[in-house]
């Protein structure tokens, strides 16, 4: 497994659901198959199957397929689901408790610490084991405990606010709910995945108005 | 504004992005800007704007740039956002609590109706205004309402089972939250947005590993 650097995103982002098939796959008992078969199951096709894993040297062996278990392994391993990078998440309105409450952290590759809001009422209570702690301490928390990515589950503004202090305690990745475009902050040491809900009911709003046009065509 | 056909998904998933960033300008006062400053703001290069726009038949007068308020509005109306779709929502667990909550439905292109789960203890309540029914019921609401879009916040298994008889009921579209692919009914009449949170954190699990990678090297 040599190659990994430089990767493009659009095959990374391809990874997580060739391990959900795969992992698919091995519930049912199958430990081998061909990049024909698989494609077929995904949706693609056999060349882009062996194109994407190319990018990290490769998986098949001619003539045999793919060992579906081994497979499933290396592509969590490339995907570093075992690191438990320690994060906290930052926001507990309706949107935070889901994401607490729904993501099994540790199986996606982080140690979610605790969880951090101002409203008094729920300081001290506890989300899916998770502690809630008022955002007051977030400085002494982020000294003491390192952790090193913090879920964004806030308005724009906050998000705006708390960004910049949250890089000097150390965060150098976001997994970015909030509206503000942290990247546009342009810190080439910060990761940023964003997760913009409103965004993509708004190309649904899309596809479904083109489906309706086509329709009426 | 006669092109609108045929555009290309990365081209229509960066649409809300851009009219984000015009209602911001607006708020802000700002009513005419050019590709130039638009592009230093989002992080893109003017001529990906003006490629993007010119999907859409362009928008910018040469020597003047863009009339932000037109161009957002505009942006709007591709997308679809005043057309008030009816939707459904199914699974009133964390995850769909917080998007019946959290998404401001109407500006963006839908009109939800109500949620369904099977949960007896919750049937009869309301979230946010839009009440909560039992899945049994569902198939004599679709009769009576027509709903063309269904929100899916289910685990795998109830997704697949309910996705071909939702789609049998007059759903044409689906946001799916679950990590049943729907594309893979290839049902050409069908209009899938998914979102993944597991997938999303895993990617930015591997660019985090990507990162620590780079620092020692």
């Amino acid at each position: 497994m040599p190659k990994e650097s430089g990767v493009s995103v659009s095959v990374i982002k391809r990874l997580p659901r060739y391990r959900r098939f795969l992992g698919d796959l091995l519930t049912n008992g199958v430990h081998r198959i061909s990049s024909g078969e698989l494609a077929t199951k995904m949706g693609l096709t056999s060349s882009q199957i062996r194109q994407d894993f190319n990018c990290f040297g490769g998986f098949g062996q001619q003539g045999y397929g793919y060992n579906v278990e081994a497979l499933y392994h290396e592509i969590g391993r490339i995907l570093g689901l075992s690191n438990n990078i320690p994060a906290i998440l930052i926001g507990c309105g309706n949107l935070g408790r889901a994401v607490a409450s729904h993501i099994n952290f540790n199986e996606r590759g982080f140690h979610l610490l605790g969880i951090f809001d101002s409203n008094p009422a729920i300081i001290g209570r506890s989300i899916n084991g998770y502690p809630i702690m008022h955002i007051d301490t977030v400085t002494e928390f982020c000294k003491e405990k390192r952790p090193r990515m913090a879920i964004l589950c806030l308005p724009n503004q906050e998000a705006r606010k708390l960004a910049q202090p949250l890089i000097d305690l150390g965060i150098t990745a976001f997994w970015n709910f909030s509206h503000f475009d942290i990247k546009m902050m342009q810190n080439p040491n910060i990761v940023v995945e964003n997760v913009h809900l409103s965004d993509s009911l708004m190309t649904l709003s899309y596809m479904v108005n083109e489906q309706k046009n086509k329709k009426i065509k």
